[in-house]
């Protein structure tokens, strides 16, 4: 078959804007489990004021999905040993949840647990102290 | 309280790689369905030669959530009436799964039909036809 070439012609448009960062009592990569569930503690979500009325809606106790940018994770990797154990065979990282991919993007399936103006205090979450956040959505 | 100032290091890396395209029957967004649960078709994700390693251990029958940048969506929208209808009242972006938004990711919870090489035949999805996909996880 004919691959088209056709370039998205949103290439130059996909900057991320940074809606909001993680307040989070977890400091290091080193500190953080490998997911929500692992015992990850609450944190804060700080909306950033210009965005603060994307929130009209939400409300305590609804389920997001919290997308994150790991501002730590390194872009050229594309394979791993899953959970960082060299026992695990190399994986691609599209089959893994590394954070180290092309574009470090976190998935965090999040309870409101309260919410103080454009702060939004959310759980449980992994993502540490710092993390932009660069989307918020429901869970459907 | 004091509201820190500090910037994410990693605001000037934040451009997204484009590690795919999706090929589908769906070529406007008046033809998309609004959830790939409604009715959506399956579709070719193909992947871009650099970024094939990383698909290294993803199999036919797996369960990805597949990430979109919807490159005709409006960037400056921050409150929408949900599901385009006018009778429902204005609702932030983040409180519903619009495609305009601030950053406007489109999460795709998908099942892998089936794969040649680099590309994959994945469904349903509701991305139209040249959607940039920007990274691939399993469901865990």
């Amino acid at each position: 078959m004919t691959v088209k070439k056709r370039a998205p012609a949103s290439l130059a448009a996909s900057r991320l804007k940074i809606v909001g960062v993680i307040r989070s009592t977890i400091k290091t990569r080193g500190d953080a489990p490998r997911q929500g569930s692992e015992g990850a503690p609450d944190a804060w979500l700080d909306v950033r004021p210009w965005a603060a009325r994307a929130l009209d809606g939400v409300a305590a106790g609804d389920e997001l999905i919290v997308i994150t940018w790991f501002h730590r994770a390194r872009r050229d990797v594309l394979t791993v040993h899953p959970r960082g154990d060299t026992r695990n065979p190399l994986t691609g990282v599209f089959a893994t949840r590394s954070p180290d991919r092309p574009n470090p993007l976190g998935l965090h399936p999040v309870i409101v647990r309260a919410i103080d103006g454009r702060r939004l205090l959310i759980g449980p979450i992994e993502a540490i102290d710092g993390t932009p956040v660069v989307d918020i959505k429901p869970v459907l």
